[in-house]
């Protein structure tokens, strides 16, 4: 996997050397310049090696992955408000949102350009594409509703988190010739994988160390972030007549104090639940990846990815 | 043309039919339901039939250019703060900045997704997207400056405007089979049509009649937008110690008066030489459409359209 993690490497930096000057360009090297796990682009290597073809020949495919993953970053945080991003400036805090709106449609069109002319890839990748901008629509009119339902939540996180894992996944199978059975079962890995990676994400917000984090712990609490923790506390408080949550999320955000919340999450077995819910996903990821019909040598290192995204602090 | 005008909007108004519901989607209906002149798929469409080809395979490609226009029409609106797009309120006005983030991002997405995969035609629309992206960077960058020669100008426009109606008529030959010679004959008609396109815009933003443009009469010479117009005729007054427009320049927005910019532009010989310039553009144009190895026949509606362009009073 390291070896795999420096060939992306390299070939980032080689994209960034090759970079024109210029604020349309400057706000996409500096997002791909930020401290990044890169996930996808490694999930897209691993999956062609996987199906037996070569890292090396979808390094372009893995970099137009990252490349629009970072551009939903720089028009997410310019729709969310966010002022930070992995501990630095978003995009656009440092320029303006001209400039984040611009840059980042460029970004964009710079995926297509590393997608190739493919056309099994670009039928992924344009079917997930649309998918999580629907993801992202969904997100934000669900900021606007009281009532969001379990199913929907999740859902809604299919479409904007699990769907990128998924056609990294599938990109990187096509590319290596697999069947379309194949390319559907690295394709449920990478779902079932991305669904647990928000349920982890989710706990962290809510449980995690800040030091380690880098973020104000309880920070999807005290915004009343419908996630799957809090739509399940809310449903057993209800039932159980426990008014601890809704009395904080009755108070203007900065007013609400997290700790009482985030006890109640542990006390309602929340947080044992969504783990436990969290090895469930796992565990089907695991299962489709057993299905596929290749020698277990080869499924390691995206079984070690997966055990590490599992267990990650941060 | 009429017929290849009804052939387009047949495959719109199917293509919208056929559109999901929901925020994501509406605003790409409403922009492509707003009256427009559909120049560039046209182009494509025609361009197609010149070499040879049949305009109705060539319908997804058009709808691709047009969309991709009415993407980049989203978001200009949004960083120019603009409330109106052919006479109806923009969609950041109808709805707000960020769902015309988000639906352009779609919209984009889905320009791509009428491409198909054809390597001539990704490898044309890649590299024009990402011009169109340039232009508007530069038109921004310009705002901020106060001086802006000529050919800063000419080069901004070819990318903001000129690029796009090369690149509709590229793709319309490239999918017929035309030679990359006359592939670059095509553009080149496309892309000095589409310089002479803008002289003509800005003629009739200061000379045009509002009842017939829609528009304020000189609202760009009142915002100080440095166009042909301006920055030639600034030149020239500069020569002639005349200082009409700096006087009302330097007023704040509101208090400049923009009949006396129009008349020193008259006086001053510009209004005369931009026409004589868009006439001469226009001529490359037709020189290039003339040197195309092709029935003279063929060529008719192309010409037709480029004349219609030159005589239009809105």
């Amino acid at each position: 996997m390291e070896q795999v993690r420096a060939l992306f490497d390299a070939h980032v930096e080689k994209w960034l050397a090759e970079l024109p000057v210029g604020e349309l360009h400057a706000p996409m090297a500096y997002m791909m310049r930020l401290p990044a796990k890169r996930v996808r682009p490694i999930l897209t290597l691993l999956s062609c090696e996987l199906f037996g073809g070569q890292a090396k020949n979808v390094l372009d495919e893995a970099l137009g992955v990252e490349l629009f993953h970072n551009f939903t970053l720089m028009h997410d945080d310019i729709m969310d408000n966010s002022t930070l991003r992995r501990g630095m400036s978003t995009v656009h805090e440092k320029w303006n949102a001209n400039t984040a709106i611009l840059s980042g449609d460029a970004m964009l069109v710079r995926a297509y350009q590393m997608m190739g002319c493919d056309p099994g890839v670009l039928a992924i990748f344009n079917r997930s594409a649309l998918e999580v901008c629907e993801g992202q629509q969904q997100d934000m009119d669900f900021e606007k509703r009281k009532d969001v339902s379990l199913d929907e939540y999740r859902g809604m996180i299919r479409l904007k988190t699990a769907v990128l894992l998924d056609c990294a996944l599938r990109i990187g199978a096509c590319k290596a010739g697999a069947s379309p059975n194949d390319q559907d079962l690295i394709g449920t890995f990478g779902e079932q994988l991305g669904l647990a990676f928000q349920m982890r994400d989710d706990l962290l917000d809510a449980f995690g160390e800040t030091n380690r984090t880098g973020k104000e712990q309880g920070g999807d609490l005290r915004n009343g972030k419908k996630t799957w923790l809090l739509i399940t506390a809310l449903q057993r408080a209800d039932e159980l007549n426990d008014a601890t949550l809704r009395n904080e999320l009755a108070k203007p955000i900065v007013e609400r104090n997290v700790v009482p919340m985030i006890k109640a999450l542990r006390a309602l077995g929340v947080q044992r639940d969504a783990e436990a819910e969290a090895h469930r996903l796992e565990t089907v990821a695991f299962n489709a990846l057993e299905a596929i019909n290749q020698p277990d040598q080869r499924k390691l290192p995206l079984r070690h990815l997966a055990e590490a995204l599992r267990g990650r602090v941060s």
